[in-house]
């Protein structure tokens, strides 16, 4: 059968160019066209490049990225993967929906609707579900999020934890990238010798999605889980790759090696349906003493297409009730375009794109 | 009277070099000598300069640093501060204060001796005390030790919650300047667009020495504190200035604005004193929603020779019965140095060294 | 006498801010107004700094900027302080001399007007006659640039070695810091762990302003210099300071030390009359062999008033009849605000604002 | 037939390892040793690891690397790759050539012998004759030297312009990676925020290498080139990729499309031969505006085993006679062990390995 047409949104920025770098050669996708906005009408790829560790193929570094307009990715397109900022995403992405297209996307607007999933397909697949309740869904249209860059990274590990222990508390402390931002993002003049506790938004939609995506679906609704979860923002001179610091409380008490067990042996979804950017080990737990690090453990995970679907863990430590570690991931693959291609891959094996 | 002469151990080295500055026209203390290891012995400040922001005195830049002789020392001195590393530190400084020369030191070797006070002038000076039970005091030798730059950075802070609400849980996570590391210290191969969530020790001393400072004394010797202090730490690429994240619960349950006025109110010994390296306003509270910031903040503190002594307090948030908040201090002034130097000055105002 | 009254335009900008900086408390002239484009309007200082290494007084962080309002500067003010981006100078600029006001402006605009000087007061005061031409001249208006900042870092040195030994050649490799390009400026993703070889009219600007100002005036125009000028510019990740790579030859051929004698016995106007901005040595020549570096170099000059004023040079070596170095000077101070200042004060001393 | 055997020395440093990455999977060579100092003796890579870019093989990881045994390494290996520091290199590498081994060296020591080819085989492929004058050569021991790295990123464009045009002057400024000081190398402390205008001897190095290697081959030796050579080195917070600041004139007057042509044209011996590790395209000159940077061009070069072996030139211009340009190579690909690997090919195809 032939690939399914997919439109990316937002396509002169930094997840947008993540989403075609996914879409590459992708066996489900083929990319029928690139769109952002009407400042950008006309320009290729080539023309506004953000992304400096992957090399784009000659023929995508020539397509030519056009203004968007919802009739024509409508008649051309089944999916629409959206990198769009949010303030603009909002209406753009209902009314694809609203003319049959499913959205998958990076921005926060819908993620707080409780007829939206905020999906990680390895932690909460079934809530994929929740999309029926959309009225756009007989018609072949529907919107389904993925999380924030800070959010994603520890969902995984938290999932992997709270299935076999059980989270009461939650205390992080993030170190997030610059391509976080966006580009041009945060002015070199503020982050050269510095750091900045301040991400607007970004601790509110931690504390808020991931007790929406560890939660438990319902008549068809997410029941919110109910444990303490506390974060504390930061921004660092780092490229890509958010690490993020935990201090958990758990129900049970495990001892260390059940803990790093409980993360390394975690397998889901992607991996039972080998989706093509599901890492083979969602989680990888390292033993020295001194890892994960952006400049090592960003881009982790095979095979080839799911570098940077990977998340690490590393310095687990127990004291007294409390447990540490340390979790990195790729904020803009994983955190970012990676996740919502996963998503659309889940829905394509799941049946919901037919 | 004339001032107490005094010696710098360890002159070569980012903390010695901290003593020299902040001693430079002291009103207690004259520098008698600078010393450091064998290897730099007759070498001029000028020659080994560490510090980059502060302009030493043209006769300090022409100063000969010599070879630790600990008796010379004991003949001419009445202080020693020592900026040594650990492993030497621990007999150097115990053969000093045999000869009856009263050591400040910034060295871990003697912090957690139950007859050596960890002292922060402005959350445990009663704490000084306990120097009574060191042998050589009757001759007026004694250890006392300032706390790690990463512990000092929050236990200000910390006491002034502790006093007013009492401390429940505190979860720390570090954001620490390279200057911590001393000289060469971190490479910049490993740290440029990098962050490393592990220095040596670090955490296990910030756990014990918060517990030790904020604890009580009975019958002469200490009796720790005994609520929840987990701590991450990790170094930033930062060259002065540790941020720390708190994530804190207390037994009582102030508002917001209680615990703003508790921290911006905090005044102590120092203060009431007016120890010469003593900030007016030991604990600073910013209303901004992006600070405190390394760049911005790390030099607070007045009058001109407190600059650096200050910590800086921003972004308190409170959720359910948690409050967050992030602390950033000088850690080689606050943090090394300074803290010794204050040490110092508390000893010569109480009484100790007459 | 009371002080001249004196507008400052783009009080919100990196210049505009460092023209705050050295006019608080100046003996010439007291700020009677800060202005900015219409977006900044009603602003308070505080609400937009822009400078993170000096603390502006608490009357300054209060005071509110304005709207630019030519007729209302015309009224109040004898001089205009100009950090306006170059596009939106020209008019305002113009307009502002039209009605009687002195402008001394870091904006590219006006530099190569045959009747506007380029001047540093240090290099060629006596261009400063050239205003004469300008048709405002008689109403008290006209318009005096200082150069670009990569320029006038060797402008000074260049003076001195010109009128000692005849330049015949100068290549220069510029080492450009990032608060030359403005806030926000150049994107932190664009240049953690990179250099960017590309400064936009930046060599352009090299090549011709060191020729004009190092011309001679001839019936009340300058003949441009003719020896040859060759610049490659490159952007680094630094705050402050632009290092500069020289290789030259000269029409003579002097030994080593006469160079460096040439470059730090050379004194010129504003040394002579004591202008308040001017340093006491504005070109330092240090023989430590890693020296100048933007770290340690950028704020030199003294008086107080004129740190950031004196340029660095260090690493003079001969090689055949080549001669090497490295300038260093600041480029938002002796490079911007403070060019301009100097001039203003040279134009006072010298008679042209009565 | 079988490979070569070869030993790498100097395992545990930066260029050792790009040594082993090189020669995983090498069509002509296996390695049989990894030697470094005593030190290390026993150490498997994995403990060791200096490269953040490269994944070695799993097999490569757990290799012990052995104190180095010059007759060990004679029995068992014909050729030696050498990154050794240089006041080691050079008895150890002169003794494994007394012993029969071929040496391929990237220090220093070695490279101003007149009997020691200082080799690049796009630029100097005949010089590699002169080991015939090496007293060992008949035994089939003989020392090669690759040159600095920074000499290096500049020979090919320089060997192609000398050839085209006949170069008379060439100044250059470096602005250089810090991989190029080894590990732990420059102290984070030094060059965070900051660029430092010194290293060691590097000027000195630039400026008698590349004329030795553009010199030309006369009864055995090599004279020299004659045209100006001058170089000014700075070290900037970049992790990989030396960037070259060219400022140039030559015998000949081209114009700009002739420049251009004769560099991307650029073709030679190990294009010709088709050696393993050269890159297809040694030059590559590109139109963009701000290109080349470090960020984007270190590791331009195919095929797959060329990656970073290829020099990118980029913004040319051409003022009156002068030329200007920037050039960017991989410090410790190209300009380190990759240089190595690459005369090894030579000597193999040429027949001087037999």
């Amino acid at each position: 059968v032939s690939n399914m047409q997919v439109a990316v949104l937002g396509a002169t920025g930094m997840i947008g160019q993540r989403f075609i770098q996914l879409l590459e050669g992708h066996p489900f996708f083929d990319i029928n066209g690139l769109y952002a906005s009407e400042r950008s009408d006309g320009k290729r790829v080539s023309q506004v490049l953000k992304i400096k560790d992957y090399e784009f193929d000659q023929e995508t570094l020539e397509t030519e990225i056009k203004q968007i307009d919802v009739k024509k990715i409508a008649e051309s397109c089944r999916i629409a993967f959206s990198g769009l900022p949010s303030e603009i995403a909002r209406d753009i992405e209902q009314d694809l929906a609203d003319k049959g297209v499913a959205v998958f996307s990076n921005a926060s607007s819908h993620r707080m609707r409780d007829d939206v999933p905020l999906l990680i397909p390895e932690v909460n697949p079934d809530h994929l579900e929740v999309i029926r309740s959309q009225k756009t869904f007989g018609d072949g249209g529907f919107i389904v999020t993925n999380a924030n860059c800070s959010t994603t990274g520890i969902a995984l590990p938290l999932k992997a934890l709270d299935d076999a222990f059980g989270l009461k508390l939650v205390c992080v402390s993030t170190y997030q990238a610059l391509s976080g931002a966006g580009y041009p993002g945060v002015p070199s003049l503020d982050i050269i010798g510095n750091v900045l506790p301040y991400i607007k938004s970004e601790e509110e939609k931690m504390e808020m999605e991931i007790l929406k995506m560890l939660g438990i679906l319902e008549d068809g609704r997410v029941r919110f889980a109910d444990f303490d979860m506390l974060a504390n923002c930061v921004r660092v001179p780092v490229i890509d790759g958010h690490l993020e610091s935990l201090i958990m409380t758990f129900v049970e008490d495990p001892d260390l090696d059940e803990v790093a067990s409980a993360l390394s042996e975690f397998r889901a979804d992607p991996q039972h349906l080998e989706l093509p950017t599901a890492p083979i080990e969602p989680i990888i737990v390292r033993d020295e003493v001194d890892r994960p690090q952006p400049a090592l453990d960003a881009y982790a995970g095979e095979p080839e297409r799911a570098r940077g679907m990977a998340v690490t863990v590393g310095r687990l430590r127990k004291k007294d009730m409390y447990f540490k570690a340390f979790a990195l991931s790729h904020n803009t693959l994983r955190g970012g375009a990676g996740g919502s291609v996963l998503n659309a891959e889940l829905a394509v094996e799941k049946g919901y794109l037919r």
